[in-house]
C-alpha cells in the first residue's frame, strides 16, 4: 500500500553531493526553510573525487572546514613526471611546482570525498536543522510558469517516493577491504528514513535546485540537453595501499611510459590513488566495455607502466572504472528549477576539478537564491549564477580538451619515436607541459573567475586598490585583530555567514588628515546599513562593515574608531571584531603586515571594497566614497518594508 | 535493594578530570584492560580551568588534539598591566610578551576545560573501548600488601556504588545564561549508566589511580596527608561577556588599582574570565566565608578595581568563589596505588598551571604504568614518577609562593603609597614583575622539567647534540617528511602512540662517509628492536627508529637508507614515515631547515638520541653508539619470553 502525504518548502535540493551540500550551507546559514533529499541510503564513505584545490580550500575555510581538512589530508604542492629513459625504464624527467602558496594560504589538499561530506554535513547540523533526508527519489516533476512571478507561490510540485533499500543501496562498493569508517561517520551509517518505504509525498516549492550528478534527472525532466563529445572516456581508478619501489610513490606522479600513461595521486594515510586510461578520447569506436573492466586488469596495467619498478597491492579500499564525456547543458535552468555541480558539466578527471567546480557552483547560487527567498533581492540576481558560472564551465572544458589534446600530440609523438627503438623523455616537452600547466594555474586552482559586471558586480572601477579586480576573488592576507592581536588569513575572518562586507581600508588611522576621513564615513555607513537592515535585526546583519588599518596595532586604540566599526550590543556589549591592523605579529613570523602590498592600496590613503557574501569582489572605490557603495548596494537590495525600527 | 556484582580489571582509574584522562589516554594507546570512573553524572561543560601552557599543547599535538584547541581557542602571547595613573585613574604601565613562540609552534591557548575534556574523550574512544563510567563512586578500599609482588594479582580491593542522579549531580552550575553545548558535547549531556542506581559492584584490580582532584577520596583512603598552608585563598571566578571601555578587555591583563587585584583572561569567543582575589594569602583570620559569596559581590569588585571604566554584564556563562590552599601530598603512592595531579598539589590560581600539571602528570604515569602492566617493564620504573613529578610540584608551589610574595609585597608598597596620596605606577616595579616572570616562564612553560638520573634517563651525555639533554623535552622543529615532502612539526611525528623513538639525527647523507655510517647501523640496530619485541608483533612496535638528515630533499632516496628505516610489511608495502629531512620546504617558509642548530648538532656527523613514550629525551650518544643506546634500552626493557619469532 503506497502511503501520500503532501507539505510545501521554499526550496528542495535534489542531490546531497559537492554540489547540493554547497547549497544547503547556504540555506543553513540564512535559516531558509529548505530540504535535500538523496537517493542513496547513505552519504558516500569512499572512494570518488579528491582534490580540493585552493579557492575551494578557501571558502571551505570561511565555512569553518579547512583545518579539518588540512589535518586529515595529503597536501599537494607539486608533480613529478616520470618518462622512459631511452633504455626500456623510467627516469624522473622533471617537476612541476605549484606557485600558489606565494598568494593563499590553501595549497591543494588531498583527501576522499567521503570526508569532505562528512565536514559539510557537520556544519550544516551545527548551525540549523536541515539534514539529508536518504533514500528519496523525485517521480514526478510539473511547474506552474503562470505562478513563476509570486515570489509566494510554489510552481513546483514534485512527488517524493521513499525507496527501498535495495533500491537505494548503490551496487557495492568493490573494495577489498573492509571499510572502518571513522567515529564521527558512525551516526550516519544508517541513517533513519522521513517515512516509510514506498511513502509517496507530493511536495509543492518555490525552489527546486537539480544537483544530481552526471545522470541528473532533474535535468531530464527539464528537458535541458547534454552536449558534448560522442565517446566517453573510461578511467580506471583505484584508491589502494601500494607495495612497491617506485622512488616517488608518495608523490603526485605523471608517469609515461611505452605501456601507457599513468596518473598517481597522493592521498591521506598510506592511500595512493592510480588513474589508468582506458580508452582515450581520439578512439572513436569503443575499445572498452566498462563493465568488462574488473581490479586485476587494473592492478595488470599499472604494473606493465610502472616497470621496471615492481608494483601491487593487497588493500584496495575502492575502484571504479569511470566513465565520462566532456559535456556540458546548455541552460542552468528553466524557471525556478535550477541545475549545479555536475548535472551542468562533466570533463575527464585528469584535471581534478569536478568536485572543485560543483561546490563553487553551489557556493555561487546558495547566497543567491536565499536572499531572493528572503525577498531581500529580486530574483533577477539568480542570472548571473548563469553569467558568472556557465562560462567558467565552458573554459573548464575548453581547458580539459586543450590539456588532452596535448597529452595526445606527446602521446602520438612518442609512439612515433617508439617505432624508431627506445625513446627517451624530450627536455622540450617536458618544458611544453609545465608552460601548459602554469598558463592555466591561477584558473584551475579558481584564483582567477571572470565574473561579469552585472547586478552584483560592479566593474567602474577606480586605480586605488592596484591588485584587486571586481568579479574576482578577494586576494587573502593574514591580518591581526585590534582588540586582541590575534592574526588571522582573510578567509577565515570574511567568513560565510551570508552577510555582505564593507572593507573599509582605511590606511595610516594615525594621521590626522586619515581620521577625520575615517570620522567622517560613520553617518553615511549608518545609514546605508539602516535603509537595508530589516527590522528588529542587528544593524550589520545584512551589511557588515569591516575596517583594517595599516599602523601598528600599539599605536590605535580601538576607541579611535566611529561606532559603525564597533557597534554597542546591550547583551554582549561592545563589538571587537570589526577592526584589524595590517601590521606585523610579534609571535607569528607569518603575518608581515603586506596585506595592503598584495590588495595594491596605498598605505596611507587607503580604499573601500564591497564584498559579497561568497567574498568575490563587488565594488571597489575610494575610502570617501559612500554614495558610489551605496548606488552599488541600490542595485540590488530591496529596501525592508516596513523600514527598520531600529 | 541493593544488588551487588563483581569483577577484575587491570588498571582502575578514579576521577575524569584532565589528570585522569591523561592516565586513560595511556591506557587507550596500549590496549590496557582498565576502567575509568567519576562521580559526577556528567563530563565538565563550563567553567573551571582554562590555560593551557606550551609543553601542554605539544603534548596534546602528540596526541593529536591540539589543532581543535587552536581553532577553538584564543592564543595568549602576553599580558598588559595597568596601574594607577596618580589622578584616581588607571593607565597601560607595560606589557609582558612570552618568547616561547620562539621555541616552540605552540602558545598558551585558553579554552574553556569541558572543551579539552571533549577532546580528551574523543581520542579515547577513537582508539579503544574505554569510557568514562559516569555517577560511580568508591565507598570502601583495602589493600593486600601480601600480593603486592605478584604482577598477576589483585591486591586491590574496591566497592564502587552507582550513585543516584541527586548524589551524582553538582550543585547547578550558577551561570545565568542557559547552556548552549556544542554538537559534539550532545551525547555526553545525559550518559547511560552501567548499573542501577545502587549496585554495589566489588573491583579486584592490579593498580588504582586516584585522580579524584584537590579533595581526594582516594587519598584519604591511602591517608596521605596534604601538607601545607593553613588558611586558603579565596578567589572569586566568573566567565561572562563584559559589557566595559576598558581598552584591552580582549587581551590578558593585570589589573592593579587602588581598589584592589584582579586578572582578566581573554577566552574564546566573546568571554572574558575575572579572577578578583577576595581573601589573600597574608590574612590568618578569614576574611570570608566562601558560601556568602555572590555573582553580584564579585560584579561590584571588578566595577570598583576598573573604574574610572565601566563595566557590568549581562551574559555569565558560569562563576565560582574558589578556596585553594597551597598544598602538597609528601607521598604519591601506597604500593600499587597513585595519586596523580590535583590529588597531589594544589596551589593559586594566578599562574594558572593546575591543569597543566594535572595533564603532565598523568601523562608521565600512564605509559610506564601500562609497560608495567603488559610486563614489557620492571614495577620499579614507576618510581620515577614520583622523583620526576613530585620534585616539579614542589617547584610549582614554590614558584606560586614566590609569585604571590612578590605580588604582596608590591600591594604593601602600594598600599603605604596611598597614605601618601593618590600613586602612580612605578617603571621600577613593572620591571621587576617582568624579571620575575622571565625567570620562570621556561618553568612555567613547561619547557623545562629537570627530571634526574635514573633507569630510564641516562645523563651520562656527550656533546654531540649542544641543546639537547636528557631529562628533558625534545625541542620542536619543523621538518620534512622525505618520501613525500609533507612539513611536520616533530610534535606531530613523534606521536603518542606508546613507542620508544630513536632518532638517528644522521647528518649529511650525501657524503660517502656518513653513508657508510648509516648502512653500519642497520644490524646493530635491527637486533635491537628484535630483542625487545614480543613474538609476531611489528618489528617497529616497541621502540621506532627514525631518521632525521640534513641534505635537501631532493637529493636524497629513500632507498639510501638501509631495511631498519624503512622496514616491509606484506600487506602495506615500505614504510615510507621513517626518514625526515631537515631543509627547507619550498611551499612553507617557517620550514627553514634548522632543526640541527636548534639541536645544537653538527650537520655533517649527527648524533643519536633515544625518546621515551611521552617525548622526554632518555639517552644521548654518538650515531654509532649503538652499544650505549642498546645499554640504555636494557636497563629497564624486559625480553619478551618465548624471544621473538619474526
Ligand atoms: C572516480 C572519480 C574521481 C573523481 N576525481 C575528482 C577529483 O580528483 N577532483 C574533483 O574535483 N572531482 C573529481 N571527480 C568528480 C566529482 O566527483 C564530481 O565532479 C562531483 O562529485 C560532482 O558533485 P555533484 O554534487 O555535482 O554531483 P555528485 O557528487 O554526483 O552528487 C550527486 C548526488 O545526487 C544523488 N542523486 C542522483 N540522482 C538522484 C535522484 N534522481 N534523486 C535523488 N538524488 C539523486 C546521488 O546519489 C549523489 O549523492 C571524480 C569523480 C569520480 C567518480
Ligand atoms: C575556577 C578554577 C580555575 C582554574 N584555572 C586554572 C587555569 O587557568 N589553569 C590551570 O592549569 N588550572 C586551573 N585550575 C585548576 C585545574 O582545574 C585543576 O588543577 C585540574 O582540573 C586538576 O585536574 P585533576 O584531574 O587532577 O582534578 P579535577 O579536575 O578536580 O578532577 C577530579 C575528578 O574526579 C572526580 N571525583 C572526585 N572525587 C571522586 C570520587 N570520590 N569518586 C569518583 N570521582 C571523583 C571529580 O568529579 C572530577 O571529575 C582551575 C581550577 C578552578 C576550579
Amino acid at each position: 500500500m503506497t502511503v501520500s502525504t503532501e507539505s510545501t518548502t521554499d526550496v528542495l535540493i535534489i542531490g546531497a553531493g559537492p554540489s547540493g551540500l554547497a547549497v544547503a550551507y547556504w540555506m543553513a546559514q540564512y535559516g531558509i526553510n529548505a530540504r535535500i533529499i538523496d537517493k542513496r541510503s547513505t552519504k558516500i564513505f569512499r572512494g570518488h573525487a579528491d582534490g580540493l584545490r585552493g579557492r575551494t580550500l578557501e571558502l571551505l575555510d570561511s565555512m569553518g572546514i579547512t583545518q579539518r581538512i588540512l589535518q586529515e589530508g595529503y597536501h599537494a604542492a607539486g608533480l613529478k613526471y616520470w618518462r622512459p629513459d631511452g633504455n626500456g625504464g623510467l627516469k624522473r624527467a622533471g617537476q612541476l611546482r605549484s606557485t600558489i602558496w606565494k598568494s593563499s594560504p590553501h595549497r591543494m589538499a588531498l583527501l576522499s570525498q567521503g570526508r569532505i561530506e562528512r565536514f559539510f554535513l557537520d556544519v550544516i547540523r551545527d548551525s540549523s536543522s536541515i539534514d539529508v533526508e536518504r533514500g528519496v527519489m523525485g517521480e514526478s516533476l510539473t511547474y506552474d510558469e503562470s505562478l513563476e512571478h509570486d515570489s509566494q507561490a510554489y510552481p513546483i510540485t514534485i512527488k517524493l517516493r521513499t525507496l527501498s533499500e535495495e533500491e537505494a543501496t548503490p551496487i557495492p562498493n568493490p573494495g577489498t577491504t573492509p571499510y572502518r569508517p571513522a567515529r564521527d561517520d558512525l551516526e550516519d551509517l544508517a541513517p533513519k528514513r522521513k517515512h516509510n518505504v514506498g511513502t509517496i509525498e507530493t511536495v509543492r516549492a518555490k525552489y527546486l535546485i537539480g544537483c544530481d550528478g552526471a545522470h541528473s534527472w532533474t535535468r531530464k525532466q527539464l528537458n535541458i540537453p547534454f552536449e558534448g563529445s560522442h565517446t566517453d572516456h573510461i578511467w580506471g581508478v583505484m584508491d589502494v595501499v601500494p607495495i612497491t619501489d617506485f622512488p616517488d610513490i608518495r608523490w603526485p606522479s605523471s608517469i609515461d611510459s611505452p605501456h601507457g600513461h599513468l596518473l598517481v595521486i597522493t592521498r591521506e594515510n598510506n592511500v595512493v590513488r592510480f588513474y589508468v586510461p582506458l580508452q582515450e578520447e581520439d578512439e572513436i569506436s569503443p575499445s572498452f566495455d566498462r563493465s568488462t573492466v574488473t581490479l586485476d586488469m587494473l592492478r595488470e596495467r599499472v604494473k606493465s607502466i610502472m616497470s621496471p619498478f615492481s608494483f601491487d597491492f593487497k588493500i584496495c579500499h575502492w575502484w571504479a572504472a569511470y566513465q565520462v564525456g566532456r559535456r556540458l547543458a546548455p541552460a542552468v535552468n528553466k524557471g525556478r528549477m535550477y541545475l549545479v555541480g555536475d548535472a551542468v558539466h562533466t570533463h575527464s578527471p585528469k584535471i581534478g576539478l569536478g568536485m572543485n567546480m560543483s561546490i563553487q557552483d553551489g557556493f555561487n547560487l546558495g547566497w543567491k537564491l536565499a536572499l531572493v527567498v528572503k525577498e531581500m533581492a529580486p530574483p533577477s540576481i539568480l542570472g548571473t549564477y548563469k553569467s558568472e558560472r556557465h562560462q567558467l564551465a565552458k573554459m573548464l572544458l575548453e581547458f580539459d580538451q586543450k590539456w588532452a589534446a596535448f597529452f595526445l600530440k606527446q602521446k602520438k609523438k612518442q609512439d612515433q619515436l617508439e617505432l624508431q627503438g627506445l625513446p627517451e623523455a624530450n627536455p622540450e616537452d617536458i618544458q611544453a607541459m609545465q608552460d601548459v600547466f602554469r598558463e592555466n594555474e591561477m584558473f584551475a586552482e579558481g584564483h582567477v573567475s571572470f565574473y561579469k559586471a552585472s547586478l552584483i558586480v560592479d566593474k567602474d572601477s577606480t586605480a586605488v586598490a592596484k591588485h584587486l579586480t571586481a568579479g574576482e576573488r578577494f586576494p587573502q592576507a593574514l591580518i591581526c585583530k585590534q582588540a586582541d592581536g590575534q592574526p588571522w588569513w582573510t578567509s577565515r575572518l570574511l567568513n560565510s555567514d551570508g552577510r555582505f562586507r564593507l572593507l573599509l581600508l582605511v590606511g595610516d588611522c594615525r594621521l590626522e588628515d586619515q581620521k577625520s576621513r575615517i570620522l567622517a564615513l560613520n553617518g553615511g555607513l549608518l545609514a546605508l546599513q539602516k535603509r537595508f537592515t530589516p527590522p528588529k535585526q542587528k544593524l550589520d546583519s545584512v551589511i557588515e562593515v569591516k575596517a583594517i588599518h595599516s599602523a601598528p596595532l600599539d599605536d590605535v586604540e580601538l576607541s579611535d574608531f566611529p561606532p559603525v566599526l564597533r557597534q554597542f550590543d546591550e547583551t554582549t556589549g561592545w563589538d571587537y571584531t570589526k577592526v584589524w591592523s595590517d601590521s606585523e605579529c610579534f609571535w607569528d613570523e607569518q603575518c608581515k603586515g603586506n596585506a595592503y602590498e598584495i590588495w595594491g592600496v596605498d598605505r596611507s590613503r587607503g580604499a573601500m571594497v564591497a564584498l559579497r557574501p561568497d567574498q568575490y569582489i563587488g565594488w571597489i572605490g575610494e575610502l570617501d566614497d559612500v554614495a558610489g557603495v551605496t548606488k552599488y548596494f541600490e542595485g540590488f537590495l530591496h529596501e525592508p518594508r516596513p523600514e527598520a525600527v531600529l
